[in-house]
């Protein structure tokens, strides 16, 4: 069977870009997605640059995602519901959308510390009221350093908890396994990505007070051995 | 000089008990608060059984917080307003109150997974909203498992994000290097504890789904090492 594509919006961002190269180095067909298909073209050069003999395409946000069945949001928080009412109509029944924002206060011209509240609840919730019918949302990698993602000699040392229905959550899951470090952490509901995007402005406190260039990450204690 | 004695009010309960335990054994006196006077004198014969040696006492609330100069909130949250009203007056200037609450759904009959809306922010910035002025108000040992900090003969794998004002907060990060295994991790200011509380139902969510009844603790990664 071939590969899954992976579409990641926003893919020329540094965790976008991030999770493409990683990706790509597991071999995965990666479509990278932007506003301008000048720069997703570009961020693609740069991946095969580093990872020789990699599948991946730029394109513009609707095209990378007409291109795969798993698309990962990887915009900032503040342009989520745009680039979604952009894309809609291209999103159709059984894809996976992967959220992976944080409202940051950053958005309103505040600290990076702290959250905004959203009346959805997350970021998460947002997507899932703004996607078609059969999309399915899941909420995952919010917590994943774009540094440590981009070195790819070195494993990533963080769990990302997935949250979401069932089927997509452990198909999500599944592609967490495709980059050394990472563990998937079976994190219930889409409603639970409340406490995981938040964990992001603690994190990022964290890598201000330890001065953590690389980006503190989590690991959950006392899980059973997989 | 002389230890200062640690009081725990809430003493009596899973998580209360288990930190008396832990206190006691590395050799600071303990004072455990109860609103009924002989369930703390019973909590502390139950120490002195498992610590040999052990200075424990069982006090009523309020003379346990005359006792102290740390006192650490570890009642059931819906009993976090009225018990600190009821040892208000016992409060003084420079004492420091250790918020340990979270504001689980359970206070309304609704499951521990899932978080109150709490209107200060958090149960540790309610406690700062109801003490005297003076007393200086640290979160801390929200996520660590009663069960861990009961089985004296193991180390707590967690890590203990303790927030508050900056002296406070260092006296309180010394603490937990008292008990085996368990890291401070500054957690900055007391607004943090929104986010270090909700973790808690986050890891009685994997708990129940990684079927873990020692419980789940958590780990940063990437920090320096101390």
């Amino acid at each position: 069977m071939a590969q899954e594509t992976i579409a990641i919006l926003g893919g020329t961002g540094d965790q976008g870009l991030g999770l493409a190269l990683r990706f790509a180095r597991a071999g995965r067909p990666v479509a990278i997605g932007s506003r301008k298909v000048e720069r997703a073209i570009e961020a693609a050069e740069q991946v095969r640059k580093q990872v020789p003999g990699a599948q991946v395409t730029g394109f513009d946000n609707a095209e990378a995602v007409a291109a795969a069945p798993i698309v990962i949001l990887s915009v900032p928080f503040e342009h989520t519901a745009g680039t979604l009412k952009a894309v809609r109509e291209r999103l159709r029944e059984g894809q996976i959308v992967i959220s992976m924002g944080v409202p940051l206060a950053t958005a309103i011209g505040d600290g990076a510390v702290r959250m905004l509240g959203i009346w959805q609840g997350s970021c998460a919730e947002l997507v899932a009221a703004l996607v078609p019918k059969g999309v399915q949302v899941v909420s995952a990698f919010q917590n994943v350093s774009a540094h440590r993602l981009q070195h790819l000699d070195e494993p990533v040392e963080c769990d990302v908890v997935v949250s979401g229905a069932k089927d997509p959550r452990e198909r999500v899951m599944a592609l967490c396994g495709l980059v050394p470090g990472l563990r998937a952490v079976d994190g219930g509901p889409l409603g639970n990505a409340r406490i995981v995007e938040s964990l992001t402005a603690l994190l990022i406190g964290l890598n201000v007070r330890y001065e953590v260039s690389a980006g503190v990450g989590i690991r959950f204690t006392g899980l059973p051995q997989s």
